[in-house]
């Protein structure tokens, strides 16, 4: 049997499989459905892509994905200067501004400690994070980052730091369930765990 | 609440909701992984794209997809040209492909006759398809439009057409579930398929 797709079809649908959840039959069905239906709008995406790994970086001072050297997130004035919100990842930070419960800054370590992928403070941005405990009046921390063993260990780590600052610490709880990924959680969920966090004590004992 | 994405990531979340089955968490989920951890195979992925709708046209003889003038199946010089099976897409193609029951020539109509959406005779190139019953030495056609009412309507069209060139026509049978996807059928069934296949009678009762 002689190959089924011709070589740039091929290269396509092998390319669309770079997407996440998108494998052989789905990009397949992907490329036949931009070919056949969708060309002008195939092309748009093309070029949006392309602009977008050419042009978005992270934000200086929180590390959100963003096209400016600092995103809305930090340019905003009607943001309360007081509170930092330190979540994972950029989706994270927005499933927070979708509950609309939180109108501090945030910070975005893009990841959690994982010594086994090489991931410690230094890929976190702590040094950045630690800089802005020492430049700017933040007041309290709110540590947001997922209920998972990672995450915990991450918000310890953080609980350390900001109790060196002497800023006051506190992990989002109630209804986040436990090993559950932020991003999917529901607006409702998000506000309970914002409205009841729980305050850490100085002495850090890891159990939040 | 501001805008959560900046303008850029809203426009790249917006394009990716043009591939079929992606919504706007799909497409948000999509262009973070994208722009966090697989910014090459992204920027390929543009390139790809932009090639494919650049240089991907209809092949002049069967109308399959192909960046060449003509597809390698109507090049290859292993197949049949006895014989002629006639399917709606190019993804129905490849699934007979993948079965491996099938040697003979293809013609890809695009589409289904539909009047509700504008599609007749010419939309689905039935001039070509004349031209090659006029032109090729085409003893058999073999009919796999879905077996829905419109791949039916689809079928009975082209076994009047085909009896007009003194053509034998046969409807692919057995196993394809009524209003199915012939895109998601097992090779197995469409293995069944190819070989009960039915002759249809000269009178064309329109039932297959």
């Amino acid at each position: 049997m002689e190959e089924t797709y011709s070589p740039l079809l091929q290269r396509l649908i092998k390319a669309l499989q770079c997407l996440p959840g998108v494998g052989q039959k789905s990009a397949q069905r992907m490329a036949f459905h931009l070919l056949q239906r969708d060309r002008q709008r195939a092309l748009a995406l093309a070029q949006v892509l392309a602009d977008a790994v050419e042009s978005i970086g992270n934000c200086e001072r929180c590390r959100m994905l963003s096209e400016e050297s600092l995103c809305r997130f930090c340019t905003s004035p009607r943001r309360n200067d007081n509170e930092l919100c330190i979540v994972e990842m950029p989706a994270d930070l927005l499933a927070i501004e979708q509950a609309g419960v939180y109108r501090g800054r945030y910070f975005v370590l893009m990841g959690h400690l994982s010594p086994i992928d090489g991931v410690g403070p230094a890929e976190l941005g702590l040094d950045l994070l630690e800089r802005r405990f020492r430049d700017e009046a933040i007041g309290e921390v709110v540590l947001a980052t997922s209920v998972t063993v990672e995450g915990d260990a991450t918000a310890h780590l953080l609980a350390g730091i900001a109790q060196k600052h002497s800023v006051r610490a506190s992990r989002i709880a109630y209804g986040v369930p436990v090993g559950g990924e932020l991003e999917y959680i529901d607006s409702g969920t998000l506000s309970r765990a914002f409205t009841g966090r729980l305050h850490l004590e100085p002495t850090g004992s890891g159990e939040f």
